[in-house]
């Protein structure tokens, strides 16, 4: 990313980070795996010693949005909240997964951190049944996940409320992979909807994912929280960058949308506050994945980015080699429009931090693009090629509502 | 266990658990697994679809280990200790799946969750490339695992320093694993020293593992910390149970141990400050284990207990219709000799917490316990016949330096 860009950061002044680029020097000295450019780091088949074979290990979480979700429990005394970043911290590990063409079946594992002074045992509770009923419905769309436990840590000296994470493994065959090197010039990019309500949700999806929680939780709410939540602030950010936002979590969210956006209510949204909106469960492409693959093949598959960290930017860690073009972004959902207007955040960073509309997108040659759309609809998910790969030195332009952002690749 | 016990804890007041009631209550209704008394879940082969097979997924961490590795890392700039957590949150995985059975090769993920204003990139790079290094150091000793990479998160509005946690998978044979169902009376209890110096460590270990670490830390430590590192503290506890103790970090070890409990110096431990040593690694027993279901198989090898949280009583998760005596214990190491000391905690609360010198023990027909006691001086690691398995209704009895302390058996 440009160092302009992380210099005036409010994400980064927060102690966020949608680049994370000490992470990456950290890590850079080590293996790659058999498939650098996979979204997940693959590995022979260290379990099962067959040569044909790979294995995937993947941790990832709910992050901040368990932050989000303890303000609107103390709100409102409503636990179901705390199944939502259950399932966020279940989908962050296999949407990753799927986008390196596994499959499943899949193994996890939980590992929850806790202050035990205020995540008393029915949240945890809330938490752990709320996996395992996730499982259930996972399964019910052909995603088979089978939990190992985990670990449930009481950690008052570090955490200050509650931290959801999981793990994940898989085995398959290496022919499935899907690699993003195959990613070419003439590729369609589809974008897959993020927001909006899809075949196997219960409700309206917000699309904000389990990514730029940090930013949004502040820029969107009201100050008040400052002073009666301070154990979901770190001490270090300016008091200025908490809460700065003029929403509450408990307000009708078609009223809410009418006065801030001038949106006009919808059925759909009938009955939701603004704050379980905000907390949608993050939407797995797993189900659509599953049919591309089988459909397609990974090999006519080029590549497949879960827009999760570095938003729109993400497929810049892999590639290099060719210029993307994406001049046909689905519409901005009505939460990242909230956030831009109330945070005053540049267009160009918010297509760093939040997905902006679609958390999925496929790379396949332009004649193939119909077919995925086609899946896509049939998942109820809104798609569209939304962009293209041509010819360049890598790079990114992006055209926004006003006007068009580049970006520079992340490969050296 | 005794409901007085947990009412009057210091533990407890300080947010930390050795018995995890709630979370306990919260998986009550959760799946066992294929061998509900193996030390951790068995699942089917998910991974491979062989009815001959089994898959572990198993999570842990360094827990509050960390805030102790802070400490040291800000009094003293030395980023080794943040290897050394690396190596505990390892092992605190690869010593619970050794005691179902597994030998081997693992697949490991970490996921590392950080306050970014306070965890810079030196130390991300300390604990990633401290994996590393051990990882191949476990290697020479024949135990192999995989790292999968994992996960770095900037989580500063939950996470006041840093948490280290690992997952680790592993396949295996059914045939293989290792059940505690088999604990009968007229076993023999062998336990392993988890202090001293064993042939495969390069410095003498404290023995402390990570268990215990949120009392130990604050009963040791001198109120200066209070004032220096409210970071490592939780708001919630009230202050006076917050670095209660008189010790520094950065005292020489021998001058340290003459005055407090009036040991000689030692050649082993000059040049040691009581921090590095408060700081040991975990030992692992995986080396050991590896040799001791090799020789013996896993059928002759009735039990294996890895005394973790909930220390000396551990076991009481396992055995229900038989009573264990633990009457010839190895020596109190100096280590919680001092946390006694320095805290008043009754020896009753030292033997739930902490493991009191031995974090391995194996249970197992008396007639073969010397071959099982040759494994363990093969290693370097102090052992004994520390009890013995009796007809009774379920309970555990040791004989402390003062006498006999009766728990009850945590089977319903």
């Amino acid at each position: 990313m440009s160092e302009a860009g992380e210099g005036t950061s409010r994400y980064l002044a927060r102690g966020a980070s949608a680049t994370k680029d000490d992470v990456h020097r950290a890590i850079a000295g080590l293996e790659k795996g058999l498939f650098p450019s996979a979204f997940c780091k693959v590995l022979p088949d260290v379990l099962g010693g067959d040569p044909d074979f790979c294995n995937l290990i993947h941790a990832d979480g709910a992050g901040t949005k368990s932050a989000l979700a303890y303000l609107y429990w103390k709100e409102t005394g409503n636990t179901d909240v705390w199944k939502g970043i259950a399932r966020d911290s279940v989908v962050m590990n296999l949407d990753d997964l799927c986008c390196a063409g596994a499959t499943g079946p899949f193994l996890l594992s939980s590992t929850l951190g806790r202050n035990k002074h205020r995540i008393p045992g029915d949240v945890l509770s809330a938490l752990i049944q709320g996996t395992a009923e996730y499982l259930e419905e996972l399964e019910r769309w052909g995603v088979v996940v089978h939990s190992g436990g985990g670990e449930t840590a009481d950690l008052g000296d570090l955490i200050q409320t509650v931290v959801v994470d999981s793990t994940m493994t898989a085995r398959m065959p290496r022919s499935g992979v899907l690699s993003n090197h195959r990613i070419a010039v003439g590729d369609a990019v589809v974008g897959f909807a993020s927001h909006g309500l899809c075949s196997y949700e219960a409700v309206p999806n917000s699309g904000i994912g389990s990514n730029g929680l940090t930013s949004a939780r502040h820029d969107l709410l009201d100050q008040r929280y400052r002073e009666l939540y301070p154990e979901t602030m770190d001490p270090r950010v300016p008091k200025d960058l908490c809460y700065s936002g003029q929403l509450l979590l408990t307000e009708d969210l078609n009223t809410l949308l009418a006065r801030e956006l001038g949106l006009a209510p919808t059925q759909e949204r009938e009955g939701l506050d603004f704050g379980r909106w905000f907390l949608s469960p993050t939407r797995t492409y797993a189900p659509l994945i599953q049919a591309l693959i089988q459909d397609l093949g990974v090999s006519r598959l080029h590549g497949m980015i879960h827009c999760s960290g570095g938003g729109q930017t993400k497929v810049m860690h892999f590639v290099g080699n060719a210029n993307i073009i994406k001049d046909n972004l689905l519409p901005v959902p009505p939460l990242f429009e909230l956030i831009r207007r109330q945070s005053g955040t540049a267009w160009e960073e918010m297509y760093r931090v939040f997905n902006m509309g679609h958390r999925l997108e496929v790379y396949l040659p332009m004649e193939l693009a119909e077919t995925a759309l086609q899946w896509g609809r049939h998942f109820g998910i809104q798609c569209d090629v939304i962009g293209r790969v041509v010819d360049g030195p890598g790079g990114l332009q992006i055209k926004g509502p006003e006007g068009w952002l580049t970006y520079p690749t992340h490969l050296a």
